[in-house]
Order: structure tokens, then C-alpha cells, then sequence
């Protein structure tokens, strides 16, 4: 493997990601820190030299640069037992971390970031007249996943996958932006599971 | 491969992604459609038997289903060349993919749908509000795409892969919701690529 460096802001879910894979695979990983909220992604050495969308995480691969938490989360689990053998299961689980990108971190994650670290009161109207449909969504996404979880281990096959790696990453911080864990007992459980994989690391790590 | 169902709407450019997919790759593949604006894909049976999720597309594999459109292209075109060999390559076809999820469609999909399908006066004060964020957001990926595609044919190495097939879906329609395509002349070129690779069906196909 070459030298992997992670670009991003550490109490980010998508870059803990990153870690959690590397972690549970046993690949070092050097780390860039950068204050989302002073903006330091949008500046022009940034966009120049990281990532041209202005966003971390992105995950230096040698000399080359890969955006996107999930696809650099697949990146450096190929070949590892984090992706199903079986084509249908590998499919599915990308299924769930689609479903990661569009259902769930848009409304969790989102609400967690504006609640916890911007703060309501710093919110913009247009943020704020977002609030209740992001809170519709995020308990939808997460009883979604209380269900699937409520008959089996993992969100795919019989161990821990990209899916569950990528839908822990803010499923288990939810509570930051105002959702309530307690009402779904299965994630609880999943939550468990994932901290007692040998090499896991948490977010703070 | 199994029988192959498509749960579709038919003018949805997710839905168009499958289509796309199968055809550039040979496979036949049957189709049902679902009346989105309707509630079709709310109903009780369609919950408990296509997509607890209650989204379309779903591709139906045998009598599994799976959900999540960029999920299902993977699923078709595994061991073809619309999938890089090469480990890097494979995952940054999956940054665009993700990309394509987050940044892209959400504004540029979303703002045909309510624009080209729902109709401005029929929207929710809560949509209409987002319309400035959306069209800032839609601008941009496709302004970012057009950067990316000004120095290369295709938006991953040196032929069409499921980046191409994903972003074209919504993008070459993208003035359905009042983006002006001639803005961006790499994209247009592209397009042109896309549309004369053999196998290609349009959107009405």
C-alpha cells in the first residue's frame, strides 16, 4: 500500500470513516487537519491541490487524491473480508452505502453539524425552514435501519461490511443532532457489535 | 444472469441509469411501472415486497430486489469494461458515483422533478424556499463536472465506465429544470460521446 494520508476535519463521521476502515485493517494512516468552519477547504491552494469540490474528506493515495468518504472507504477494503465475495452482497452493501449518502447523512449528519458545531442561533433562515423536514428524514433513515437490524447482525451477509462502517459513522453520534438512540433498540445493539471488532477505533481516537 | 425486473418510473433519470446500463451491456431486462406523483411506491404491498425504502428504481435479480440505482448498475456491469480494472481507477469511478448521489443529484434531479413534473405553483413553501440553494448547488457539480471533462473524454481514464452512465442520466436533461446546458461546452461534447457509444437508448427509449 502507499503512503495514505487522510485530509480532514476529525469530529467529521465521513472522515471517521476513513479511519475506522484503515483501523480495522491494520493500514497506518497520517492525518491533515482543516477547520471546515473557518473555510479552510475552500481555499485556492485547496481546490488546486486536494479536492476541487471544496469538501474533505479525501484520502491521499501516494501522490494522488480520492474525495468521497465511501469511495475511498472501498478503496481500502479491496480485497479484505469489509467487501462481500458474493456479487449480489457486494452490490447490496453498496446499496446501503448509497442509501448512506442520500437518506441519512443529508438529515443526521446535517443536524448534528448544524445543532452541535454551528449552533442553531448562527443558523441561516433557509438552515432553519429545513430543520423539521431533515428531522422527518433522519428518523426515517434510522427506523429503516431498526427494522433491517432488527432480524439480523449486520446491515449485509454474516460480518461487518463497508455498510455497517459507513452507517455507523453518524448513526452512533445521532444524538448530537437531537435524535434519540433510545427509540431504536436494534441500532443499539448493531452499535455494540461494531465497538467490539478487534481494532476498532472511535471517533475521538 | 437471472431474470432481470426493473421497478421504475420511467422518466426518472435514476431509472434511465439501469436502462442504460443494461443496454450498453446486452442484457435484456423487463420493466414495471410505478406513478411516482401518484404514491405508487408507498403503498403497503410495495413496502413490504419491492423497498421498505419506498424509492424506485429497484432492480428485481431472481427474487431478490435491490434498491439504490448506482448499486444496480454495479450489480450489472461487474467484469465488464464499464468498471476499471485498475484498483485506483475503480474507486474514483465510485468518488464520481458518490458525487453524483450528494452533490449532483439532489439539486439538478430535484429541481426537474418539482420544476418539469410536479410543477413551481403546486410546490410546498418549504420547496420553494430551497429553489436558490438547489439551483447554486446544481451550478456547481455541473460546473465541476465540465472542469473535470475539459482536459479528458470520459470522467474516469480512458473509456465510458458507470461514472459516465450515472452523471449522464441526470445532466443531459438538466434543462428540465431551468439549467442552461450551453454554459458548460465540455459537458455538451461529452454528451455527444455518451450518446453515440453502440447499444445507447434515450431516455424515451
Amino acid at each position: 500500500m502507499e503512503r495514505l494520508v487522510l485530509h480532514e476535519y476529525a469530529q467529521s463521521g465521513n472522515c471517521y470513516k476513513i479511519r475506522l476502515t484503515a483501523a480495522l485493517l491494520g493500514f497506518p494512516i497520517e492525518r491533515r487537519e482543516y477547520d471546515i468552519i473557518r473555510g479552510e477547504t475552500r481555499t485556492p491552494e485547496f481546490l488546486a491541490q486536494v479536492n476541487a469540490n471544496g469538501r474533505i474528506p479525501v484520502l491521499q493515495v501516494g501522490g494522488r487524491f480520492l474525495p468521497e468518504s465511501n469511495a475511498a472507504c472501498w478503496y481500502l477494503a479491496e480485497d479484505s473480508a469489509l467487501i462481500p465475495g458474493d456479487r449480489f452482497a457486494r452490490a447490496d452493501m453498496l446499496r446501503w452505502m448509497f442509501f448512506e449518502q442520500y437518506s441519512h447523512e443529508p438529515n443526521v449528519a446535517t443536524l448534528r453539524f448544524w445543532l452541535a458545531f454551528v449552533g442553531e442561533g448562527n443558523l441561516s433562515e433557509a438552515q432553519r425552514a429545513q430543520i423539521p423536514a431533515k428531522r422527518a428524514g433522519g428518523e426515517a433513515a434510522l427506523e429503516l435501519m431498526d427494522e433491517h437490524l432488527a432480524s439480523r447482525d449486520w446491515m449485509v451477509g454474516a460480518g461487518a461490511t463497508l455498510a455497517d462502517i459507513a452507517l455507523f459513522a453518524y448513526s452512533h453520534v445521532a444524538d448530537g443532532g437531537g435524535f434519540e438512540l433510545a427509540r431504536y433498540p436494534a441500532i443499539q445493539r448493531w452499535i455494540s457489535r461494531i465497538e467490539a471488532l478487534p481494532g476498532f477505533v472511535s471517533i475521538d481516537g
